[in-house]
């Protein structure tokens, strides 16, 4: 099982997501077909050159010749799609996805697929505010980690495809994570920092809150601009890995509450050394060290 | 009183800010003088001609020749930089600063300040993870806003001074409040984001996060290097604000959790469609409207 450039890849979900894979499959030379609502998104996409192929019905014409299909929908129109029309599906074809939770999806459908069929997901860690098959780029995934999620159900040949496909989209990491597991970190990683990004634009009522604000407010809320219907469902798909994840963040910021009401400078030090320790993890590029005078 | 070409400026840290304000106001053509601790940042400044001259020590042939002294120091340096040293500066100087509290600086310092002088405080809302005059740049300048803090003591020419400054430096917008709506808005805008940063970074144990990071946690966390001498400064002298702020957004963030644990994806909704609608007042340009099919 390998990806092959003769084979068509099928993409259900034109939008952002679906599109931003149409873009980067496409220069890699391969067959990229779609599905998708919208006649719109196709004629666009036709168009722009970003697919050979798509339609807005499910028949067999359009779904039974691809070796490989790729599932951007919501999560829970991934599992009805599943259920209505998985017998349109060519026998030995491999199925993936985007979903950003995987416990929730990924033994649901499984568990319903055809013997004949392989349901191995993925989930690329990238997103944008915006919507649309007309916003596709795939200029975000070479910073994006990629995350393969299988179960005991996979075989190696379609981890190993998954993988593949990871690095032929142009993601700067592939990684392979149980559903459990990746489920836990999207809850401190994504999830959790959406509720804050939320929290912290809807906690008061101060005016004209645009023309006092510097970057580090922008950055922290620029995912606050947020698609209520995908996050609701995302959020109570993984609901009590949020909840943990959010009563550890609660329970961390009362602790700097407290330093901070009782003037204890210490333990207000120790918490920021903690964090720039653990931030730097993340860069490859280590700031300078401090010096003695600079303002905020 | 105007910005005057002819007479120097001079900047008392040459730190990461310091350096910036020098370059800034270089550029516009004015004579730019520095005073700070490090001789290495003098000879740095110097060879990079990002000043005109330059001192470690704080002498009258220094500091007395400047009609407008800016302090970019922290802010108890500064307060015992102008106990210690004011008898130094030329009658009728102009004092501005760069520091990110205003009610527990400014009515200190023009208290304590000789009356042949006067005191202006200002706020350039913007600032980086990385420290020194070698990382200084006025690049982030024209995309921040620059807050002037007057007080019934200060003149409106002294203000009138003061924006033009801002303006000079190539701010994106100058806006003018009284120190307390300063370090109330500050107290959310910069002190609560950064909190939250250094909490979401410190609140859990997981490890190799950094494998499995997206971009959204990437910028969420990037005030999350942070520099513990300065900002624990910044939070007490601004202690009552932040734990105001500090309440808000747990009580927010609280109700957001009791809508998950139960389920109310009502509620959940309504607190997103807030949050996407406050900020897109923060963005002139508006992203598209959601379509049908798309993923995280």
């Amino acid at each position: 099982m390998k990806l092959e450039k003769d084979a068509p890849i099928l993409i259900v979900g034109l939008g952002l997501m679906g599109g931003s894979y149409a873009i980067a499959l496409k220069k890699k030379g391969y067959t990229v077909g779609a599905l998708t609502k919208e006649r719109d998104s196709v004629e666009y996409a036709l168009e722009q050159g970003i697919i050979d192929y798509g339609g807005t019905e499910p028949t067999a014409e359009l779904v039974g010749s691809a070796g490989l299909v790729i599932f951007a929908l919501y999560p829970r129109v991934f599992v009805e799609w599943i259920e209505r029309y998985q017998h349109l599906l060519r026998p030995g074809a491999v199925l993936t996805d985007v979903t950003g939770v995987k416990t929730a999806i990924v033994y649901t459908v499984q568990a319903m697929l055809r013997p004949d069929l392989e349901f191995i997901a993925a989930h690329p860690m990238t997103g944008r505010e915006v919507y649309g098959v007309r916003n596709s780029t795939d200029r975000s995934f070479p910073d994006a980690n990629y995350i393969v999620t299988p179960t005991d159900r996979n075989s190696e040949e379609a981890v190993a495809l998954a993988k593949e496909l990871g690095r032929e989209l142009g993601f700067a990491r592939v990684s392979v994570l149980s559903p459990e597991a990746h489920d836990e970190v999207i809850a401190f990683v994504s999830q959790l920092a959406h509720c804050i990004a939320i929290t912290l634009m809807t906690c008061n009522e101060l005016e004209r809150l645009e023309d006092y604000t510097g970057n580090s407010f922008r950055d922290l809320t620029r995912i606050a601009h947020i698609n209520e219907e995908m996050w609701s469902e995302l959020f109570l798909l993984n609901r009590e890995a949020l909840l943990r994840e959010m009563d550890l963040f609660s329970a961390q910021f009362a602790r700097l509450r407290t330093s901070l009401a009782e003037g204890d400078l210490a333990a207000m030090k120790e918490i920021m050394r903690r964090s720039t320790a653990r931030r730097d993890l993340f860069d490859e590029v280590k700031p300078a060290e401090p010096e003695e005078s600079k303002s905020c």
